[in-house]
């Protein structure tokens, strides 16, 4: 060919060298499909994604529903699979109603712009998943970002606004596995008159009674001013997202949700998958408890050998590290030891602060805690 | 409870109010396992999504690898499937290299950010779809909206931009099944050294030899200076998207793109069921034709009968009605006749003509495709 563009993509390489010279380059490892290695960097707080229950619950959706929606939830993509899985996490939580997402991603988007607006007031913690802050941002409502965790701060924000207002967090921080203090949340929402949105993702299946989730365990499930958003990715095992709400709050998403309408439905193989990956949780409730005692075993077991982390209040566990480099050595050598840890730095943790993360398993065993223990504090950086 | 908090969400009372009063209630409709319609409504074009080898693939992958992902891509999520599945989409449309998210909503999003960003230049078709809308608004990119398929608007909107920029276009419209003019937009892009980025959602599978895409069909596949989004909910059956292009393209997305970066990796069933699905069209090519045909079939039908419809460039007829409520009404008396067709109208379209949306699938018969003109034909309002 004799025509030679000028490089569109220069700056992408320029990008590319600057990453490179900070050390901050990502890249992916696909993993095989048997485990192998100790497991501490996933989500599966449950352990219920390769149970043969859900696996086989998958499977069957396919066979029988076909291997996608087809189409928008709006055109071919509901199905009563669909129905039935909304139903079971609306009574599961104890909401009115629910509304099922390709992704949690799409679920946070959807809640936000659903209901922030422009002229309206989002006020979201400065801790948020960054799907709530594209949801604050594609809403094109005013947002105050406040400082993490703090319902004075939130009072503070919504204080003197009229009109629209909704105060959005995490109910479990990703990185970090801190609880919101949801109860002091919805004191200062009600003060206002302000909705409190709650994104469950970490909460659903390890906290609350059987694993009903952080709103249930603050008495916040079905409050007429308060709307969750889950996903089905993590203690569900599966894939996909959801809105609870009232059920005006719901055929309010139907008509107005962007990511809703213009999105391809669920794939029944994740409904499915889902939906037994519930009813396996109501008949073994006390897998909730026993994610909450293995995150508290590893925390235990890590400050007892004067490592500094935060204490758990889900099944996620944060390990400070001196540094960049040393976080990303420090999980590069529980790797070599068998033992997978998550490693967050700049620019994924707002604070600047890097740090391990570490995910309990309702299916860890006193040994396999015993050995991540023991790995994580042998391979941890002198300063740590 | 004593506390009765002031409705925070009369305001959506209002809203719906006012949707019933202007007769644009949407509704959701869950389907059977079994389809009890003739489907000219889902976007099903090779006919895959309820084959049996595409079906056992998701269920294969299931139960090998699990129900779900996860974790993000960048930490658990990514397996051997994700990769084999990102080497056969790049290989089978010629680019260089894919990245696999969890939707096509959430692979245009990912690209718009990642590619625009403020101070960049986005000039976006006004018929695109509402994720690339979406994408833009993320981006913080100057977006300038130029009118439908008009490649002259999109030089004037680059000439004079210095930095980056970048043309979105979908390749085939999802609404009017009209395709973008491919070759003239990639000479305005290439005058100015932007990027084009082609969402081939309605392409793939249709488009180009043995269903390669509108991108192969153009000669632009593997162009340095374009990147393709794709997704595998509709020719393929499944779910997911991805984006193609250039290797670095792909790399910086690894590295920056917040719907990669903090998402959870896209279900197992859904990767394999999509490399089933291009397995199948790799032996079977003709599909692609079939779809095609399929739709110039009921094109000539409908408009033979005097309905006024586009002419399909791909497995998309779009069928204009009179009003709104003509159009609410036809789709129904279709259904009632055991069609499924789809009912476009405001605010969904934007130029605020109402349409039925039919889908030409592979696996039509001949006589499929007159019960299905002959329906259309008698359920017509008077005006059609
Ligand atoms: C707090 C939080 N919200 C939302 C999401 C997005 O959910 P999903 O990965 O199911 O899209 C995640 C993680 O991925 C998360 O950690
Ligand atoms: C043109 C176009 N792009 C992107 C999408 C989004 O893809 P997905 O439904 O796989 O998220 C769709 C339809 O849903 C579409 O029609």
């Amino acid at each position: 060919m004799s025509y030679a563009p000028p490089d569109p993509f220069g700056w992408i390489d320029d990008e590319a060298g600057r990453r490179a010279a900070a050390g901050l380059v990502r890249s992916l490892r696909p993993r095989p499909a048997e485990p192998d290695l100790l497991d501490l960097a996933s989500n599966d707080y449950l352990g219920l994604t390769r149970h043969p229950e859900v696996t086989a619950a998958a499977a069957e959706a396919a066979l029988r529903w076909g291997a996608g929606a087809t189409g928008s939830r709006l055109v071919t993509g509901s199905t009563t699979l669909h129905a039935e899985l909304e139903d079971a996490l609306a009574a599961f939580c104890g909401f009115e109603a629910a509304l099922v997402f390709s992704s949690g991603y799409a679920a946070n988007l959807a809640a936000l712009t659903a209901l922030g607006a422009p002229g309206g007031l989002i006020v979201s913690d400065a801790g948020n998943h960054a799907s709530i802050v594209d949801g604050c941002r594609l809403s094109r409502a005013a947002t105050a970002v406040v400082p993490h965790a703090d319902p004075d701060a939130v009072r503070k924000a919504l204080d003197g606004h009229t009109g629209r207002a909704l105060a959005v967090t995490d109910s479990v921080f990703s990185v970090d596995g801190d609880a919101a203090p949801l109860a002091g949340l919805a004191a200062a929402c009600r003060e206002s008159g302000a909705v409190l949105l709650v994104d469950d993702a970490h909460g659903l299946g390890v906290l609350g009674e059987g694993g009903r989730g952080a709103l249930a365990a603050a008495g916040l499930a079905g409050a007429p001013d308060t709307v969750a958003t889950l996903t089905l990715s993590k203690s569900l095992g599966s894939q996909g997202g959801a809105v609870l709400g009232p059920a005006r709050v719901i055929t309010h998403l139907v008509n107005t949700a962007r990511t809703f309408i213009f999105d391809t439905g669920l794939a029944p193989a994740a409904a499915g998958a889902a939906l037994g990956a519930l009813r396996l949780l109501r008949r073994e409730p006390e897998r909730a408890g026993r994610a909450r005692e293995a995150a508290a075993a590893l925390y235990g077991g890590l400050t007892a050998a004067g490592l500094t982390a935060v204490r758990p209040d889900a099944a996620v566990v944060s390990v400070r590290a001196p540094s960049a480099e040393d976080a990303v050595r420090w999980a590069a050598d529980c790797r070599t030891a068998g033992v997978a840890v998550g490693c967050f730095r700049p620019p994924s943790v707002p604070d600047g602060v890097s740090r391990l993360r570490l995910t309990a398993r309702a299916d860890l065993t006193d040994r396999q805690i015993t050995v991540a223990v023991s790995t994580l504090v042998s391979a941890a950086p002198p300063r740590a």
